[in-house]
Parts: structure tokens; sequence; C-alpha cells
């Protein structure tokens, strides 16, 4: 027995030693935690030109839900990021009115976490999700609303003109179509997933198993940190293979932003995510692993490295917040109707 | 003040007593409370032939929001049936697959209080719920799945298939498509929503408004209730003129079932349900109050009855269960891609 307790006593702080240096390493390689202190978490997803507030972020999401935004009120926020499934509606391009497919291919990005990425938009075009809400409800393949009809949409119903009044402490607010797009970007600020590597950078050495911890070793040898870093592990503006290079390149004729640079999509709940890419292109992650190996670092990944990648991701799955199905107000005879075509 | 208190308790005596009047009246006309008492209303709502429980309803409720179960993955159960609109979708004819609209532009009924219903579809061709739930998931401009589709994607999530283990008690289950659409109609039944009207019926005289009295007693007394009666305020096959006769007919091809007949709607939520009738032809609850009367009753129905009756109507809005959106069990190399053609 003693000498059991030994032998358990050392392998346990040779786990807790390499645990350490492992956590060195992800720190070093820019790998960084979703703060689970949530004073400092609240200042790091604010808006800083707009402050959120509980009554801002329940308002944007029920617009976030409300379909009779779009042109034929059938399409909210939620059918392409969808909150069920990973943030994203798991078809490759996303889809939209009259079922029309994004022009360029472009799959639906999650909105899991998207507030700690750098830019909006695969292109990066965007500075910030208040900013980024406006173009789906815009573009003719995705809700086709215009700005009138949104705003006609939500004063129609006084339920959400209280609400907005309240919201901002103004009594004569007539809701515009930049509140709107703004009240839904304070609730897509909320929508922040922890997870068990977020506990194992914070100092919980229990938090990986054994095998993640391989998983995470890899990961940082093989240099994926060096775009995918950061609390997003992601987010930032690099360069990436849309044409010619790549197997998939030919899926859409998407060219990325004017220098050719691409957004590094989150790897926070990337098992929930597919397809994979910003043409959706592939289904498999162990191959989406491979190929960014072979695009992007210049690496033949063999099939058990990309296995353990694979099984280090496993502890980016966070938690989900808990979302209340919101009941919205009923529209009415104002309420414009819904176009189909 | 004495004489003010004498005049003030007899009004409340005749108040009282046109209440009980009132009562009386609506309840010979048929009227049904959802009953307030929790066991009575479990009785109505369970499936003889499948006892409803927690984990079966919890079940149904990811199934039913899980749009992986349609061919393309973009449309489940809520896309038409959407709890955060009055259980509709709030456009004329049901959109679903490729934007296909149904073939007959049959309008999307809601599924609040569906359960109350006699029949299930607007030609009542199905007997319960659980039937009905199979028919969507398979019509091509729906979610135009086949049975294989849905059990491979129902079979493909451990999740999922322990989710039913449990439900069922059966250690060797392999969900079958019906049990799928039997665990959704479980679901449904769960999804009533009682008002003030039912209050009132149940002995509440202050649960209305005079307004709302003077509108139910203008209901009864036109003969409203010889078809939206029962729990439901309707929910039986009955006589409607789906051609010639009324104004909106020539919309869609649908000619009721067999014998003609066609499913009377709830009126419960009925201000949250727009448009009216099967094909969704009437935006306006006043114009559709008013050609009930003339297509149905033989009677015209002036502005300030019609008035009255839309006032009643607002007695019917009910309290809707609260509903946590489900976080889905995460697709995999197993799962059927979607097909967005």
């Amino acid at each position: 027995m003693k000498t059991m307790k030994i032998v358990g006593l050392l392998s346990l702080i040779a786990i807790s030693g390499n645990a350490e240096n492992l956590r060195d390493m992800a720190l070093k390689a820019g790998l960084k935690p979703i703060p689970s202190d949530e004073a400092t978490l609240s200042k790091i997803i604010d808006n800083p030109k707009n402050k959120i507030t509980p009554q801002k972020v329940e308002l944007g999401k029920k617009l976030y839900f409300d379909a009779r935004l779009s042109k034929s009120g059938l399409i909210s926020c939620n059918t392409c990021h969808n909150l069920a499934t990973g943030g994203v509606d798991g078809v490759g391009p996303a889809t939209g009115h009259m079922w029309r497919h994004n022009p360029h291919h472009l799959n639906s990005p999650t909105v899991y976490n998207a507030v700690f990425a750098s830019k909006q938009f695969w292109d990066g075009r965007s500075p910030d999700l208040e900013d980024q809400a406006q173009g789906p409800m815009q573009a003719p393949p995705e809700m086709a609303a215009t700005k009138e009809h949104v705003e006609k949409v939500v004063n129609s119903m006084p339920e959400y003109v209280e609400e907005f009044k309240k919201a901002y402490n103004n009594e004569t607010m007539k809701p515009t179509f930049k509140d709107v797009a703004d009240v839904i970007g304070d609730f897509e600020r909320t929508l922040v997933t922890s997870s068990r590597f977020d506990k194992f950078l914070e100092g919980d050495d229990k938090a990986l198993t054994k095998d993640e911890k391989e998983g995470l070793k890899t990961f940082i040898n093989m240099g994926c940190a060096s775009c995918h870093n950061g609390i997003a592990l992601g987010g930032t503006m690099q360069p990436f293979p849309v044409t010619g290079k790549y197997k998939y390149a030919n899926i859409g004729d998407f060219k990325g932003d004017k220098n050719g640079m691409v957004k590094v999509p989150t790897l926070r709940n990337i098992l929930e995510t597919r397809p994979y890419f910003h043409n959706g292109a592939v289904w498999d992650i162990k191959e989406a692993v491979k190929i960014m190996g072979e695009t992007q670092l210049g690496k033949k990944i063999n099939d058990e490295d990309a296995n353990k990648i694979v099984t280090f991701f496993k502890a980016l799955e966070g938690k989900k917040p808990n979302i209340t199905y919101p009941v919205l107000p009923a529209s009415n005879i104002n309420t414009p109707k819904p176009n189909l075509n």
C-alpha cells in the first residue's frame, strides 16, 4: 500500500509538472482563456460604443429570433447562426431568401464566441457585431429586407417600441435599423462558451484528459496556434489559399479581403460546426486538419497527429448559454406583410 | 358614503349575476375551459397509445427544433409552426424545401393547443399529433426527408440514441421514424396555453373585462360557437366554402375532405396567427369575422359587432409554455450530409 501511495504521489507530481509546462507552452503560443472572472469577461465583451445591459440583450435576443425582420418573414438571424447547432446552419453555402445560396459559396460562421474575433465576415470587412448584423438583414440571398422594412416591422408592434424606450431610457425613441442591429449585436456579445480548455489555462490541471493534453501539445508543436490563437483560437485576418493551391479552392469565387486575407475561424466548438473552411467544402475535421497542415504550415500531418489534434478539440466544446426561446410580440394590421418573392 | 357603498354592492351583484348568466350561456354553447387542474388536464392531453413522460417530451422538443431531420438540414417543425410567433409561420402558404409552397396554398395551422383538435391537418386526415408529425417530415414542399434519412440522422448521434433508450427504458432500442414522430407528438401535446377566458369559464368573474364579456355574448349570440366550440374553440370538421361562394375561394385548389369538410381552426391565440383561413387569404381579423358571418352563418356582421367579437379574442391570448431553446447533439462523420437540392 505504501509503495502504491508513493508511486501515485510521484506520478501526480510528474503530471502536474507536465501540465504546468504545457500551460506555459500554450500561453506562450498566444492561447488565452475566456476569463472565469465575470468582471474581466464583461470588459472584454462589452460594446464600447453602446454599453450592453440586460434589457438590450433580452431585446436583441427577441430580434435575433424574429423572422419577421426578413422580407419573407421566414428567415431570422438564427436560421443561419442556429444556437441549437453550434451557432451554425450546418450546410455548405449560407442559404436564404428564395433558397438563394451565398453567391461566393461562403459558409455561415458560428455566432458563438464571435465577439472575440478582431473583425467580422470572412473578409473582415466589418469591425464589430453591431455593424455585422446590418449585413445579413439586407443581403438579397439572406434576409433580403430593406432598412425601411425592418423599421416598419419593429415600429408596428408597440411592445417592441416600449422595450426600446426602456432599454435606452428614451421616451420618444422610434427604433431605427441601426438600433435593431445594435441590440442584436449586444445579444451576440453574450454568446460565449467557456470550456474545459479555459479551466486548464486558468490553472486546473485536471480539466483536460491525458490525450487532450497530448493533442494540445501536438497542436502547438505543429504551429497551429500561429493562426489559431487568442481567446477565439482564431478571429484574425491571415493569408489562406482561396484560389489555386488547395484541393477545394474552386468552390465559390471568394478572394478574401483586398490583400487576399481571410478571417481565421474560431476553433471553439469546432466539432459542432461542420462543414469547414470559408466555402464549407470539408466535412471531416481530420481532413480539415491535414489540409491546414499542408497549405498553411507546409507540413504533412500524419493520421496519428491529426487524431491527437482532433482529440484536443473535444476540450474546446463550450457550455452554451441558457436561452429561453422568446415569445415575440404579435404582429398586427400595421405590420408589413411578408413577401415570399 | 353609505349610498355609494350600497350602489357599489348592487352593481357588483348585477355584474356577478351577469357573469354567471354569461358563463352559463358559454357553457351551454359548448365552450369549455382548459382545466386549471393539472391532473384533469394531463388526462386530456395524454397519448393513450404512448404515455407521455418528461423524458419523451424533452426528447421530442429537441427533435421538434432539429432542422437536420429535413433533407436540406435547414427546416425543422418549428420553421412552419414557430413557437415564438403563435405557433405559426405568419406567411400565406406553408413554404419549405427549395422554397416550395404548399401545392394547395394551405396555411400552416398553429401547433399551440392542437392537441385539443379532434383531427389533424386541414382535411382532418390524421387522427392525432403523432400521426400528423410524420407528414411534414416527408412532404416534398416541407421537410422533404425520407423515413430512412430521419432514422439515419437520429441514429448517427449517440446522444439521441441514449435518450431514446432512457425514455423508452429499452437498452437495445434503435429509434425508428415512427419513434421520432411519436416523441415530437408528445412534445406538441404539452403546448397548451391557458388564458383569461379559461379562468372566466372556471368561475373567475373578473378574468374578462366588461368589453370582452360583451364580445363573448355577441360571439355566442351570432352563432360563432356552433363551430368554434369545445376546449379548442374549433378543431372539428365542418362545412366551409372552399370553392365558389366566398371571395378568397380561388386561392389554391384545396377541396376539404371527401365530404368537402374542413377543420375549424382554433380561436385560441387567434390575434397572433395571421393570416387566416385554410388558404391564409385574409390578414385582418375583423374581415375574417365578417366573412365567417356571411359564408357560415348567413349573417351580415356589422362593424360594431365585429369589433366586439375581436375584443373577446383578446381574452383568448394564452400563456405560452416556457421553452428552453435546446442545445442539440453534434452531428458527426456518420450523420448524413444535408442536401440543398
